[in-house]
């Protein structure tokens, strides 16, 4: 199986075999970081990490991982400091920066965005997050945690908690984990819940899943995915302040789920988690984002065939 | 013929002798990156590219460049992240920045602003655009481009199309082409006409030229040279509405051209060349893009004193 | 002595050995730096280097230091590119980066942001500045500097002039020069002096020292260090524009000055040092700038247990 010069784009295209290699190569590259801190398998490689949205850790955690496999990186950040701001068009960048790099990582906010810059150039793209779209990296580093904290990826109970409507790392979820037999416990305030889209191609792919507007429906899952509920989605923010209290994860909570509950978390978290859960061994977000980059450095090397 | 430590500045006082070094060192550039894609040049070098005005193309070029060499690079993007923000002069910015680095590359607003810099400092500084002043490493980057892809300088008809007033890449080109025998077609709204300044010097210079505000005249030209025409320019955005659908190059329009004529742009590109025409052999402003680096590199190359 | 593994927040609690081994330290580097330019010394770790409040001066002096070492570096500058603007805390964004680094080198403008950081992980944390409060690795590139100066860091009479109430810089250097018996001469406007709790720890210490609200009591000190006095600090703009003309250093005034008079300043000026000052060779500033690379770079390599 090769993934050289692949776009990563999406895990809705993603077979389970393909899913599967890609988190063996992490575990390797994981292996590499304990060992070797820094090795120089693309050290002839230069990457372009484009960031025309906001981020600290993802956007770190491409750097790093470019840096552990000793990769040149030129980088942008913000969207005013890009020709974007001067009304060029996406793929216009696109392809002058092909011209610079041999692998180009993209965040932007337009739906589809990613796709875009990846049909106008001939070197690899991943997208780092396309607005309320995909996030498909951060789906495979979710399931290399699941992986590594339950030992297993079939037939997990896994409740996505949150915005489900806006919130595409569970998008990307859906369909990643789609291939192990899970069952999905979606649970969100009616505004915010999953896409009718992405509910459709999981009754087609005959995923067992319930939709709950309560909380307490989540706790009975092996593990709980929780998201943050940001005020800007609510067009009346009575509604917001009323319902985001319903769907904070505490203690007192926690002990009505079931005793070896995953909790993960993609992160930044603002009050959906109270920070009295950090300390318990089901607390699983800080590992999770560590493990972004053992599972972006396997993307940067597979996609550039030194893997 | 030694750079050693100049600084680049204009394209103004280079003599045609240096501008063909420089291309000859940037061809020697390019092959290095075919060849060995990173070349140790540079890797005990130090470079602080500090762009105080927004810019994608121009810093990831410079930044590449510096990779390429193995150059160690310290960045500065913004004129809200630097000191100018807290209200430190030019000059004072520069003489910090001096003692971490053995290059400077620089781009910021003010007219002048780079000789200033110069003038503050010891090590070698690269100008990359200085307000509407100029931008010589864009001009040199013009020519390695027209040079590869016509095989020849001498003798050229080089139409400049849209905003000549504030178009800093085209009053660089002036100059640094002024040694080729060119002729000049200044194709623009009489509000963006060439700087007086600059039209008077090429006469001293003793460069043909015409002077229209037909953009079908420049299409006679052996290579035609768009630029973006902003709206900010315009008091009357009447007038501006008006005018940019005039300096717009179509598939139709090209149709009047010489066939082969090499159509180049300093990009970024708004709407002043349609899409249509990306498809076409003339189109080579992204190949002009990638020559950047090439020229950059020859550049830090030669003012460190190693190419 | 070992700095392995320490955080450096604050100059509070240094010893005068500590202060010593860093300062000798901070030679070898220099020395590094000089012979061979750029070392391995650090060639195997990773260091976050988070900007959350605007700087070029110490961003670029710390990225140039861990070049320096060949570390590699992840950078982010400015709080909108930050998870912060999310609402993320600042010890969850420490959590996730700890993650990708072995060293966390932080600026942001909360008073004790720092030690919440340098808490929240088991990496060692750099304070580089934190609000009004603290800016520990200036004070120490002062001490090198004026032992690199004067030959000597024991008995002098030094003046901090300017805004001692929010210069977080002079309130660093009291504590760390504290231990070399100093006479401190505190110049500034009522509104702008030294916080009561410096003044009473400088008591305890035993420190002689005077407070004076006339800048000419300073000239007779050793070292004279200039501060920035910011508008912004007034209610009553007036009152700023009456004061600022009093706080500027000039050659004319430095008639008055004892003829060795050491002149610093934490940089970046505004007005209070005027240009003219810059020729005399008792103005110290750009090279103390300049020590800031040697400095940074001890404390990245003790810190990191390799000095």
């Amino acid at each position: 199986m090769s993934f050289a010069g692949r776009d990563i784009i999406t895990t809705e295209d993603l077979t389970k075999e393909e899913i599967l290699h890609i988190l063996d190569v992490s575990a390797r590259m994981e292996e590499i970081v304990t060992k070797e801190k820094i090795s120089n398998l693309l050290a002839d490689k230069m990457v372009a990490i484009i960031f025309l949205e906001s981020s600290t850790r993802t956007m770190l955690s491409f750097v790093s991982a470019a840096n552990r496999l000793s990769a040149k990186v030129i980088s942008v950040a913000g969207a005013k400091s890009s020709s974007a701001a001067k009304g060029e068009s996406l793929s216009d960048t696109a392809r002058t920066v092909e011209g610079y790099v041999d692998c180009i990582v993209i965040r932007q906010p337009q739906i589809g965005g990613a796709k875009i810059v990846a049909d106008a150039v001939d070197v690899p793209v991943i997208n780092a997050g396309d607005g309320s779209s995909q996030h498909p990296t951060q789906a495979l580093l979710d399931m290399y945690t699941i992986q590594k904290e339950l030992g297993m990826l079939e037939g997990l109970t896994i409740a996505m908690v949150g915005d489900l409507k806006f919130g595409r790392t569970v998008h990307s979820l859906s369909y990643a984990l789609s291939h192990f037999n899970p069952t999905y416990l979606y649970c969100s305030p009616k505004e915010l819940s999953m896409p009718e889209k992405i509910v459709s191609d999981m009754e087609d792919r005959g995923i067992d899943f319930q939709i709950s507007n309560n909380m307490e429906d989540a706790l009975q899952a092996d593990i709980i995915y929780m998201t943050r509920i940001q005020r800007e989605r609510f067009e009346d923010p009575a509604e917001y302040e009323k319902l985001k209290g319903s769907y904070v994860l505490t203690k007192d909570l926690l002990k009505k789920a079931k005793k070896e509950i995953l909790i993960l978390h993609p992160l930044p978290r603002v009050d959906e988690i109270a920070p009295e859960v950090d300390e318990l061994p089901n607390a699983a977000y800080f590992r999770q984002a560590h493990n972004g980059v053992y599972l972006r450095m396997a993307l940067l090397a597979l996609v550039l065939d030194r893997a």
